[in-house]
């Protein structure tokens, strides 16, 4: 049946009475979109476990708790993914209620065995149509309808918000970053990228979908709070790195990482989710929307980072076109 | 009070009576010889949830569902790192059962405040006494006296046997590897580091603690499950790939990169976990206590780098010498 997040929680809890566990499942990309999600739902749930794994891990290191009170909640953009569609049949007869989310109308996840949200996957569609904040509103509802929610409205305000926020900020970004950005990759075979708290879901997304996968560009990702605990020996001059800093509770960690930086490279950009809208938002949700608006920041300096390598983002020499 | 993981889970299930929730609480090196642990807990356990989180995110995202009647197990190696020392007052002051393992006696981590347990880190110290091996031992411990387990006497036989197992892999890994990743490294100033499973956790530990605190080489770690979704539109000739191939039921995802590898790049290695010991060991637990062995295999191709660079691993130049 075609449903939205809200009306998928409500099934849910019609059919399970409650729900213990929930699962985030899904590759690359999508996996991406679902990890603030599960952020979110470890910090603010009292009622439901909750866990982000990569789709063929779920399917080879089975959680033993999968069961008759868990929800899984998967993610193929394209909906062709093997690994996920092996993933949602294995929540079926685990007997999960299992909810899917696809822009691909008639793919592969999008069948009558699960529940499925598709959404149009196009520059005009507003935030709240689209997969990564369905996943937000999946949390919100839940954690309303099993325990109470205080933020409740703060989150779909903030979603409601999210639009505009990310009008301004690309405008933000091609007049302060995207430049710099691209001359830095021309002069520097490799970077590092650091973030922390729900963001780094974008952390990682930047490096292998944005740069690795778009762009050809070798990276790494490191989270904030883990860089003092080996990747900042590292740092000298000349070493590039681009931090992305939190709006929310973890930007204590982006701080540290930042004072560090100032002092012990000379090549460095900081992309300040607090000066790119974020303020706008309710602080009690602003860390669980945050990477919404960062995705759209890393759509653009990809593009820039294309425009002057000569090399379009939508270019793809393995994914699609070989057999892997 | 000084307990060893059996009489640390005795302990806690007497004062709580049951437990729901394990979080494994760590900084980079710390938090990697635990995550292992972790991925036990999830595959294994229909009684108990568990998470694998860095300090500093423990305390600024705290889990909603810490309490009294979760188990927080925390590593410092060094006794020493302030994040851990937080995030164990925050599990007390949450009524959690708290237990450090660290090999700094009388540090910051090693008080009366919680229950200890303090190894010594030298050659000669057997893996049974081992923090990684401990934190495996807080799994079977849990789950035999919880849920009941199975593979119970196949975790200790295979602890025991990974002595051995290490020694013959160390040989076998400086006639076999060493020589050439030294020799790679001098012609490319930057690799990618691929590994599945629990043994991920040594993927990670290569990356960020062996090759970039202790050789400041730069590199990226990749899942090998994630390694089609992005980041292998990296993969040509001359790009440096070193594939950690794990004997467990995630083998299957390395075996799929090891393919194309083959076929994409002429600049590959791996460590095949199989070859190295691990088949030794009764294959229900295997892929949880294989990570303890690649730890040593990493420790062996850093110093062989570390020769070849006149770059002694144990050399830092910020860590525990500047302020930040």
């Amino acid at each position: 049946m075609r449903l939205n997040a809200k009306q998928a929680v409500a099934k849910a809890l019609a059919e399970k009475g409650h729900i213990d566990q929930i699962y985030w499942i899904g590759c690359g990309g999508s996996l991406i979109d679902l990890m603030p999600a599960n952020y979110m739902m470890v910090a603010e749930s009292a009622s439901v476990e909750s866990h982000a794994i990569t789709a063929r891990e779920f399917s080879v290191a089975t959680p033993k708790r999968l069961g008759a009170h868990s929800m899984v909640v998967a993610l193929s953009h394209s909906g062709g993914t093997p690994e996920v569609v092996e993933a949602l049949e294995l929540a079926c007869a685990r007997g999960a209620y299992v909810f899917a989310m696809t822009s691909g109308a008639g793919s592969a996840v999008d069948r009558d065995a699960w529940d499925t949200y598709v959404y149009e996957w196009a520059d005009s569609t507003p935030q709240r149509e689209l997969d990564a904040a369905q996943a937000i509103m999946v949390c919100a509802e839940l954690l309303r309808a099993q325990e109470g929610y205080d933020a409740y409205d703060a989150i779909y305000e903030g979603i409601d918000k999210l639009d505009g926020i990310i009008a301004a900020a690309r405008q933000k970004v091609n007049a302060e970053l995207c430049d710099r950005f691209a001359a830095l990759c021309k002069d520097h075979s490799f970077l590092y990228i650091l973030g922390s708290g729900a963001t780094f879901a974008q952390t990682y997304g930047f490096a292998i979908c944005s740069l690795q996968e778009m762009q050809w560009q070798n990276c790494a990702y490191i989270h904030s709070a883990e860089y003092f605990h080996g990747p900042f020996e590292c740092t000298e001059p000349g070493v590039f790195y681009f931090l992305q800093m939190s709006s929310g509770p973890s930007r204590v960690e982006d701080e540290r990482v930042l004072a560090f930086l100032k002092t012990h490279t000379d090549t460095y950009m900081v992309l300040d989710a607090q000066a790119y809208g974020m303020d706008q938002v309710d602080e009690r949700v602003r860390a669980y929307l945050e990477p919404i608006m960062v995705y759209y920041m890393n759509v653009e300096l990809r593009a820039a980072r294309g425009r002057v390598f000569d090399h379009d983002p939508s270019i793809r020499r393995y994914m699609g076109i070989e057999q892997y």
